[in-house]
């Protein structure tokens, strides 16, 4: 089993349901769910079965078409009073992935841009929009991938944190398109290092398990390994993804990825992420902006285990995100091209 | 309970049995292992039912009082033979802790110093000698824990990662000294963040419930979130243990560690390394020289889990130990004085 054949989010033929790769599940079990009422997809979001800002991104707007699909409105105030809570019920699973809100508002313009076509055409608009974000995540992590390739020389440790891969996208991921297309161009001389990504594990039970299956060179870490690696000139290069940029180039990642950019400049390796451009959010100016969600703090002390692998009651500080410094940051590879400091001249003018 | 009132490890009255506290089942189980066979003290060191530096000295001074006290030679050749075959085997257990070895050689060099004396004597001289390294052992926590504690402040936030308290020691911890100190002189207004410590959890499992369980306020965290933390200011003060330290005062501690030094260094954040002078080992110029123990992959990949949370088969990098550069050691706290750079001239000036 190659996870570069499955499908981490996708519509059923009969465009009725939405077909969910269970990730929390993973690498023991291979489930697909099969969804089509809001709350579940909802529920599907919150609970990470799907996740990665640009998986989440093509699962809303699936979503919303299914949404339209479902409406039972005969009249179009209904038909978009009926969107717009779903809309709302779909943004409430997550605060700090912009690509949830991206698609969304994304799918939502579509449909007001022509309201004056019918109902059904309204609903063929949203299937197709979908079908379109789907397609065009495809193609932003081939072209972050290219950038990334360029990027690589042979015999490269390369350190990745969490589960920016095909498992976080439509395919090939963003952090590790650079690792699919090297596979792709025949260069098998590198090496991968996963931290495990504590609490939820992504990297274990994701990035171990996606890039092992495509025939990578991979080796697994506890994140408080990482610096140990980097000391011992085992990593040559880094790759994240991130879920939300600021205008100043600051990177909201999951918790941990901040960490893995200090230590980084401290050993003197290059630091890059991974942002499709619908990550890069524009209208804040810095990463103090960025609103990090909190999680429960039985993530850390119970999920997994056999038994609690710590004192009940005991205050669980769980954040799942936090920001990188732009300072810390050597470039950020997007779709359109790589940039470097000052970012937001090279936002501009790439034309993000 | 108080997790300050539990022994570590003891000798039983009748001084025939070894009595371990077996922290693998900790906070979950508390279960006292009574020990008199080699191989089974050797197996508690190597499988961490008794670990921390400190403790495991102590543990290793009375296992080699029960060697002496179980030979069976009627001679002194082979009293000493069966001494030095004890010691073997011990030391074998972990390689990195420099306690180990130098209580070994402590209650080696200490029998042979008593040479002439008649082997019934001998045993009761170490018996007299594991008592005082455990006697002496709580006078060095304490005498760390006042020196720590003068570095506190009102409403400190304090870092600490893995265990290295009440019950890495025989009482009091080194790391976590200064804080049941301030608590014993009526301090409360501080706040422990303890990073959890992948994989073995000492820091879930054994410090969150000891310094919790003594009414201290405690919070867990992942260990990639402790930059976080620091970002946000919540970290005004670090305090860590060590397993060795070499010349220069580079300093071989739980893997993660390094990382700690290294993030506290960057957001500007005081770092003390809590040593016993038996932890400093001038024999070594430098922390390249430290042996670092790797232990197997499974601990990552299998142990506390209901299932595996990483594909089978997948390569695994698990140093139970990293080295934190001396540059980044704000000061290594003994109980003969704090020591600041250069370390190797303030280890000589406290006759070190």
């Amino acid at each position: 089993m190659n996870a570069l054949s499955l499908d981490t989010v996708v519509l059923s033929p009969d465009r009725k349901e939405l077909l969910i790769l269970d990730q929390t599940l993973l690498p023991n079990e291979i489930r697909v769910l099969r969804l089509h009422r809001m709350e579940d997809i909802r529920e599907a979001i919150y609970a990470l079965r799907v996740r990665g800002a640009p998986a989440i991104g093509v699962c809303a707007g699936y979503a919303m078409a299914l949404a339209g699909a479902q409406a039972e409105s005969t009249d179009k105030d209904g038909f978009f009073a009926e969107l717009r809570s779903a809309k709302e019920l779909l943004a409430s699973a997550r605060p700090t992935a912009v690509n949830l809100f991206w698609a969304l508002d994304r799918m939502e313009r579509t449909a007001l841009e022509n309201r004056e076509k019918s109902i059904d055409r309204l609903r063929e608009i949203l299937f197709a929009e979908a079908d379109a974000i789907y397609r065009e995540d495809i193609a932003i992590s081939r072209a972050i991938g290219e950038i990334g390739f360029s990027l690589l020389r042979p015999g490269d440790g390369i350190l990745t944190h969490c589960n920016a891969g095909t498992l976080a996208t439509a395919k090939y991921g963003t952090a590790t398109a650079p690792m699919y297309i090297a596979l792709e161009r025949g260069m098998r001389d590198f090496r991968v290092y996963c931290d495990e990504t504590r609490p939820l594990l992504q990297g274990a039970r994701l990035t171990a398990y996606e890039l092992s299956s495509a025939g990578i060179d991979t080796t697994l870490l506890c994140d408080n390994a990482a610096a140990s690696l980097m000391a011992a000139g085992k990593i040559s290069i880094i790759f994240v993804g991130c879920d939300r940029v600021a205008r100043n180039g600051d990177a909201a990642n999951k918790i941990g990825t901040s960490a893995v950019a200090i230590l980084a400049k401290h050993y003197g390796i290059p630091f890059y992420v991974c942002a499709p451009s619908s990550t890069i959010d524009l209208s804040l100016s810095g990463g103090t902006e960025i609103p990090i969600e909190q999680r429960p703090g039985e993530e850390v002390t119970d999920l997994w285990y056999e038994k609690p692998m710590a004192p009940r009651g005991i205050g669980v500080y769980n954040p799942a995100f936090d920001v990188t410094d732009h300072a810390l940051i050597t470039g950020i590879i997007t779709e359109k091209g790589l940039c470097t400091a000052p970012f937001e001249e090279a936002f501009s003018r790439l034309g993000i």
